[in-house]
């Protein structure tokens, strides 16, 4: 969905392919072209294939799969593109070093903020118009990752460039492994519960200790954020519309879920600076065993009460 | 369900009285019995009445409800049943003292292991024959206590009488706070990923973690477990058959929960005692959040990946 917003807008301004999996994708795109609807709305013309190997030389390839389809599709990659300069907009951490396994493109690294439905193959609407912050990757020039800001901008996306995407990606990795937990586990949307503090009981006194947690696992990886997730957090619940988050949604359909690449990879952070995550640990540890329910047969045996 | 199984057994051995919520329920005991299948097979004839007032004098009364019902059906109790001794058998801490807000009668704590399916209002299934264990409240002398637990005894199901129930009662509270909490948030049965320590996302380490934060919190209110908890999950998940614990039986009917009775009362003893017990706090603030998404309307907005 995200790639899809990507690959629409910038077919206004350069020539833009999809690598899709589905071959009946690829024949609907390159038909019908890919329709924005939302904070957007036009229909952009791009050519679609399944197939990596009718891939012509990019100058960029944005890989904005889900976190847990990400390695397949670097692995299509293999041997490709040798021009290319490779963007993850992954969640999480750890992105880029996946992508390296399969090539040895110039790597940049992506955050985004953008959200989106999809609504069929060939539409896609566009519903928070929030930026994409871009950085380089172990060395990459800046001014080729400030040109890729500009032309997405000029593609009537927001986007920003940063020497250092590391203070933003730790911000957005904190925000993302508690709102997308905490939600996967309760089944709230990211709504003003998350935020409240006022009795006991009030969920924003975890949704403030995984914070916490999070922000003395970046002091400790020397890293100073570029927001407070806290404060991320606040915001986004008096945004007035509660967001779901992908976690949630995930949850929801019974899908496996980014729970290795969003909280795992701040827990195995904690763990190598030898810093203490019990909160981020229990929740990583509670989506698993949610995710291996879903591999048993339900039959009640009895109650206790 | 526990309340039918003490009733049909104990009718066997003396006069029973049930008081339902009910009228239909009431008539319908009263006219077919109740029926006992399962580890027992018969069935019990009794007396049932859906009205207080219509109770005669007993010697014991045993109130069974769910921990969330308990303090409406102590009220009802309010100003009656002058002699009786009264027995309570919820989870979690705190059910004498919710009684005794209603009224002076002797009281017997207990905690139960059975359980049972109920079918109908006239018929439920003996499934757990594990034991009752009763003791003394607040200075009851204890050959009542005893003199109970033989009638219990007698009537085919399994009690054991206690001096001092508490150790009893905190090794229970800390399997229950654990165990219905995890299932309730994960939706697994007790089955053996709640013993599993191999792995570091395995959830086994998140129960013993927060066994061991119960037994500190017991240590502190100088109770000598009468069984390790972490013991009693490891025994259970071999059990066979995976047991549904009733919280995750709550959680998927949207019913509300123990939590306040069970995990709510370890947390406030734990800070009572000034104990720290974040994974019991984490935990109770999640499933008190998932009973608040309950109340909401599920629209999704958007998808952000």
């Amino acid at each position: 969905m995200i790639g899809s917003l990507y690959a629409a807008h910038l077919s206004r301004v350069t020539d833009v392919w999809v690598l899709t999996r589905r071959l009946e994708h690829a024949r609907a795109l390159e038909a019908s072209g890919l329709t924005v609807s939302g904070r957007a709305d036009f229909t952009g013309t791009l050519h679609a294939t399944d197939d990596p190997a009718q891939l012509p030389a990019v100058d960029v390839a944005i890989v904005a799969t889900k976190g847990t389809e990400l390695d397949a599709a670097a692995r299509a990659l293999e041997g490709r593109l040798p021009e290319a300069m490779v963007v993850t907009v992954q969640n999480g951490l750890g992105a880029e070093q996946v992508v390296r396994r399969h090539g040895a493109w110039p790597l940049v690294s992506g955050v985004t903020f953008m959200s989106g439905t999809r609504h069929d193959d060939t539409h896609v609407e566009y519903i928070l118009d929030t930026e994409t912050w871009l950085g380089p990757y172990n060395g990459l020039p800046y001014d080729r990752v400030e040109e890729l800001a500009r032309l997405i901008e000029r593609s009537g996306l927001k986007a920003r460039a940063f020497p250092d995407l590391r203070p933003a990606q730790w911000s957005k990795l904190i925000f993302n492994a508690t709102v997308n937990a905490v939600a996967a586990l309760t089944g709230l949307p990211h709504d003003p519960h998350f935020a409240a503090e006022e009795r006991p009981s009030d969920l924003g006194h975890l949704v403030h200790a995984l914070v916490d947690e999070g922000k003395a696992v970046a002091a400790a990886a020397g890293i100073e954020l570029h927001e407070d997730p806290w404060e991320m957090n606040v915001l986004a619940t008096r945004r007035g519309s509660a967001h779901y988050p992908s976690m949630l949604e995930d949850v929801e359909a019974q899908r496996p879920t980014e729970i290795e690449l969003i909280t795992g990879s701040l827990v195995r952070e904690a763990e190598r600076l030898g810093v203490p995550a019990p909160l981020h640990t229990a929740l990583y540890r509670l989506v698993k065993a949610k995710e291996d329910s879903w591999l048993l047969q339900r039959e009640p045996e009895g109650r206790q009460e």
